[in-house]
């Protein structure tokens, strides 16, 4: 029997130490555009690390559905990485937290269509999972020459359930 | 009788000279996440200016609908401005080059739904313009300390139609 993780609905509040949920009415919100339009400034830690600099890409990922065997998890010891939906469909996010240099228990959670999220600087988490097409998010993530990534494959996978 | 300037489909090519359009097959591809997911790499010219640093908020803009009429254009002279359609929907891009400090003939483009922009440091454009509700955007843009905005008012507006 496959050790499972089931998911959650992505919060702030339950995502925070992993990193920063990106939705409407987060953080400082300011009037602008002479009334048209609300700014919810600054929502992101974003970090780009020593010698790096910010960047912004397109990822084009394939759907997946649950339940969903996790073989492994990622981190980029350099820097942040923010993913914005933008497709207005709910996506899958895995983290975990470290143990002394290895990802803990993960945790999963569900977007609601409506939300992005950006990884702190170092957190393990799960690569980019849409649950439906097309699957293309927004990336905003270090630029730099070092190679930023450390995977971590697990010896025993974990099941991920609705 | 308003002077009109009719809106065009946003491509990368007659965009380029006020900043980037934020799409799939856009830049380099490489493939990651073992062949499940494409980047498309660092499609956008950010430049976050002296004394700044890149930011990531959210703007939720009320909807608008063509004709419309354009009183004014901004821009951000320490920063770019990009901006990722979380709604899977058109939205307005209206952009004017810069004549001796004063913008010179706008121009208007239309999004596909799968589009989004950067505005060059410095460029006018027009403010946030969904045509959809509810108008959500993901916008990383300059966080700092100076004003970073002027704005021009034109002496007789002009009508963008569709």
């Amino acid at each position: 029997m496959m050790r499972q993780i089931a998911c959650q609905p992505l919060t702030p509040a339950e995502f925070a130490p992993f990193g920063d949920v990106l939705q409407v009415g987060m953080g400082t919100a300011r009037v602008i555009n002479q009334g048209m339009a609300e700014r919810f400034h600054d929502l992101a830690r974003l970090d780009f690390g020593p010698g790096g600099r910010a960047g912004l890409s397109i990822f084009a990922a394939k759907p997946r559905s649950l339940p969903l065997q996790l073989d492994m998890v990622e981190r980029h010891p350099d820097g942040s990485q923010a993913f914005i939906a933008m497709d207005d469909a709910p996506f899958l996010i895995v983290v975990a937290p470290d143990q002394g240099g290895i990802p803990g228990t993960p945790r999963a959670f569900i977007s609601n269509g409506a939300q992005g999220v950006n990884f702190l600087r170092g957190t393990w988490h799960g690569v980019l999972t849409p649950l439906h097409p097309p699957g293309h998010f927004a990336v905003i993530d270090r630029i730099g020459d070092s190679p930023n990534l450390q995977e971590h494959w697990f010896t025993e996978p974990w099941l991920i359930t609705a």
